[in-house]
């Protein structure tokens, strides 16, 4: 039963995200739009939205509105982080920048950062002001995110804390954001937005953990990017911060400075995280924020079912091999 | 009586500006914001809202918030739009990209969109959603304007009908924009909101007009930036276009498909904008839409003295030699 109201929310989000339609004059300003939002993607953070109304009583079709409006702000980020980060590929296919030009992947993404409000606003929520504070403090921390993220790139001392924060804001807030707003719509109490928030949040520490394990270990047959990019682009992740902490004999510190993009210093750096046991610590982290995803569960004042589709979520999130 | 009112409102408009201050962390996408804001400018738009919003009675105290997010509005355009049009100079100092870099000027720029919705917030206004509304509209439109402007740079057809419609959507629309959130904050009727849009987009036309006028025929003492800037990056104004229509000699085609930038260019192309009296046609179209915008005004549900106060704020716009 519980599985069948996830497989529901998540079924019915993908229906919604590909009803989006945004169409204007200049054209050419409203072709990446239309083009980032249908590449596709696992489309979680509004499943979230969608979870989050639904646990307090709302359907998804009066959730909709918002579910949409975040999978907007979400693919808004990427489309301007892409053209920051210089990013060839987004989801196997050219990112906007690339297949149009960096002017107008800034103005196309200009232009869905106001639909997200948009969007927003054709949900006639009455606490219309509650909704939009909470979208621009989380939209407002994923930019700070960033802006971490892009400062780390000249950094050689970012420690474990930084980093967790940096994921936290360019990544988990937005997921706890997402079930906050569908709980906010739904008009949930303050505390049990807070918790559904703390959840998320957490969630989505341990997600981001395991996007950074995957990168490095996870089966190249599954994983639809190079498995290793982390390491051959000397990206700061828990696992590159932890092994150069815990390196004594130099060898992180020499592969981790080296442009080379050998299939070696893929395999030599993978050794050097099993040998230094940062696979296994990067995993039990990974844990720590799943279980305390799940402790902010206890007292949520909702049904057992609606309580079972969030740890169903969960489980299902963190059983994901690729 | 009416003109000190003007003042007043000019006066307040420059305090609420100045007391803009946006902070968080990391520092670094902060300091480009509060750069941008407190460059200066005449300030028009946040004031045109202060006026909108006296014309039905509120204090400048009540719509202060509203005027600021305008104003943050229209500074986050012109960080987008001064990284896409890769201008070095705004108000004669260094763009933001050019002062730190493009990424930057992203970033930030994305973080001063999200604060526009958060100033708006801060003036508790009870019909939240209509002031969105109109935000939005016109938000839109003025990323539509960038996008015709920048479209135009690869046309050699553009017609006067097109580019009166991009700077209608570049700049007018948040002239009227402005006024009428002022008055929509104020709680207008539709009417009277329809009325003072209209006057502050045709004024915002004739605006623009004379802008395009004073870049050849300005002042130099007083104009600020280099007299000519147009002729010498051979852009799409009201005058090139007209002159290429009008010019049977070749001269006009000529130094318009030029790349010199010799003063022989500017003098040149001007004496063919007077010879073929494209600099009158340009004063006629300007008084036509200031005719048309005072026209709008007609039957404004508001004091006389209020009405003074727009005839007034137009007439001092018109009346501008730099």
């Amino acid at each position: 039963m519980k599985l069948d109201k996830l497989q529901n929310v998540l079924t019915e989000t993908q229906k919604a995200i590909s009803e989006i339609s945004v169409q204007g004059n200049p054209s050419e300003l409203y072709a990446p739009i239309n083009y980032i939002m249908h590449l596709g993607g696992k489309r979680l953070r509004p499943a979230l939205v969608g979870i989050g109304g639904q646990t307090f009583g709302l359907s998804f079709e009066q959730i909709k509105p918002l579910a949409q409006a975040v999978e907007i702000f979400h693919n808004f980020t990427l489309v301007h982080d892409d053209i920051m980060d210089n990013a060839p590929l987004r989801r196997g296919q050219q990112t906007v920048h690339e297949k149009w030009n960096a002017n107008l992947a800034i103005l196309s993404g200009d232009v869905m950062m106001i639909k997200v409000y948009d969007f927003i606003l054709k949900g006639n929520y009455t606490n219309l002001k509650e909704i939009i504070e909470t979208m621009n403090t989380v939209a407002v921390e994923v930019c700070e995110g960033q802006q971490m993220d892009m400062n780390f790139e000249n950094r050689n001392d970012v420690t474990i804390d930084e980093y967790i924060e940096m994921i936290r804001l360019k990544t988990s807030v937005l997921v706890g954001g997402a079930l906050k707003l569908g709980a906010q719509a739904a008009k949930a109490t303050e505390s049990d937005q807070d918790k559904i928030y703390d959840f998320g949040e957490s969630l989505g520490i341990a997600f981001q953990l395991m996007d950074d394990y995957l990168d490095a270990f996870g089966d190249p047959e599954k994983f639809g990017k190079k498995v290793g990019g982390d390491i051959l682009a000397n990206k700061k992740t828990f696992l590159s911060i932890e092994a150069l902490k815990k390196d004594t004999s130099g060898e992180m510190k020499k592969w981790f400075a080296s442009a080379e993009n050998f299939e070696e210093k893929v395999d030599a750096v993978k050794n050097l995280y099993t040998d230094l046991q940062v696979d296994k610590a990067c995993q039990e982290l990974m844990q720590s924020y799943h279980n305390k995803a799940l402790g902010a569960l206890k007292g949520l004042n909702c049904s057992e079912e609606s309580k079972q589709v969030l740890t169903g979520f969960a489980k299902w999130l963190m059983s994901r091999t690729h």
